[in-house]
């Protein structure tokens, strides 16, 4: 074990507020967590919402529960909340077309799941991207407000593979900023 | 699109509340999330405690804040609520040792670190793992009770890499219940 002034060549300690070169550091430094990319849908009125996003997670299996961190005022928070049932599909490295797609954003909504097969959840309504090695329809059953995001916490009351009776193998993930596979 | 009949053939329907079986099905469906996994720390008195996790997350760049989802009652779930400051080290390939000595319940606290080379974060005093890709030192700002687990959510107030002046390359991923690297 080193003492606390061995790390200091590099640390990096951040103002509060932080700065710019903080939060450019930050982003640098978070590139190095890899994420196993998924889209989040949401029926909205009568369009369905669906964005990729990097944050989220299992957080138990009694009863099984996830969460996604969603930007405040974001098309897809805005169609999470207001619905209040929304799905996440775990994406596959084959679908890195759709991830790019809807992952800029900016988009219309209008028609953009149009280019991206999927089917509807049972409960929700939502979009599930076909393809996906698995998905899950939730029900919000609780939200906090984290910095510039919402943590949507929701309990899960369906789920399913779209490869039944098969072992899941490839997922797409990004690390670095760039797409990745497995090894 | 294909209308929702066509999923039933893989859909789960999950009861309220879960029965067994829904959560053995849960537990297999989401071991498809691939993780990168990391070691949260945090200083509990004159205790080093840290366990190996594979839920959190990125939250937010401004400001820079991170979450993690803990067993309510853990030992480093009690530590991190008692200390208020926690570290996250993210692990590199090569700490495969290491991830499954702090993966496993049930080992006693004193000296669980002793075989595990680390150094002391700025701010929290805690643990950050030599060789992390790397590693954020966090301040609690926000709590919340989710099914059997804690998310606290942290402001980072120092960060960095084990190897300055380098990308990191190669994370310590789970996948299918099983380490997996980068292609």
């Amino acid at each position: 074990m080193t003492e606390p002034d061995d790390t200091t060549g590099s640390a990096h300690r951040l103002s509060d507020p932080p700065t710019t070169a903080d939060i450019a550091a930050y982003r640098m430094l978070s590139d190095d967590l890899t994420a196993h990319l998924a889209v989040v849908a949401a029926r909205h009125g009568r369009s369905d919402v669906a964005a990729t996003v990097d944050s989220y997670l299992d957080i138990s299996w009694d009863p099984p529960t996830m969460c996604v961190a969603l930007y405040e005022g974001a098309r897809i928070e805005e169609a999470v909340d207001a619905a209040g049932s929304w799905t996440l599909s775990l994406l596959a490295a084959d679908q890195q077309g759709a991830a790019t797609l809807l992952g800029t954003p900016g988009r219309p909504v209008h028609g953009l799941l149009d280019a991206v097969p999927h089917h509807t959840a049972p409960d929700s309504g939502a979009a599930v991207l076909d393809g996906a090695l698995a998905w899950f329809d939730l029900r919000t059953v609780a939200t906090t407000r984290a910095a510039t995001h919402v943590l949507v916490v929701g309990q899960v009351t369906a789920m399913g593979r779209s490869l039944p009776e098969q072992r899941a193998t490839d997922p797409l993930l990004r690390f670095g900023g760039a797409y990745r596979r497995l090894r």
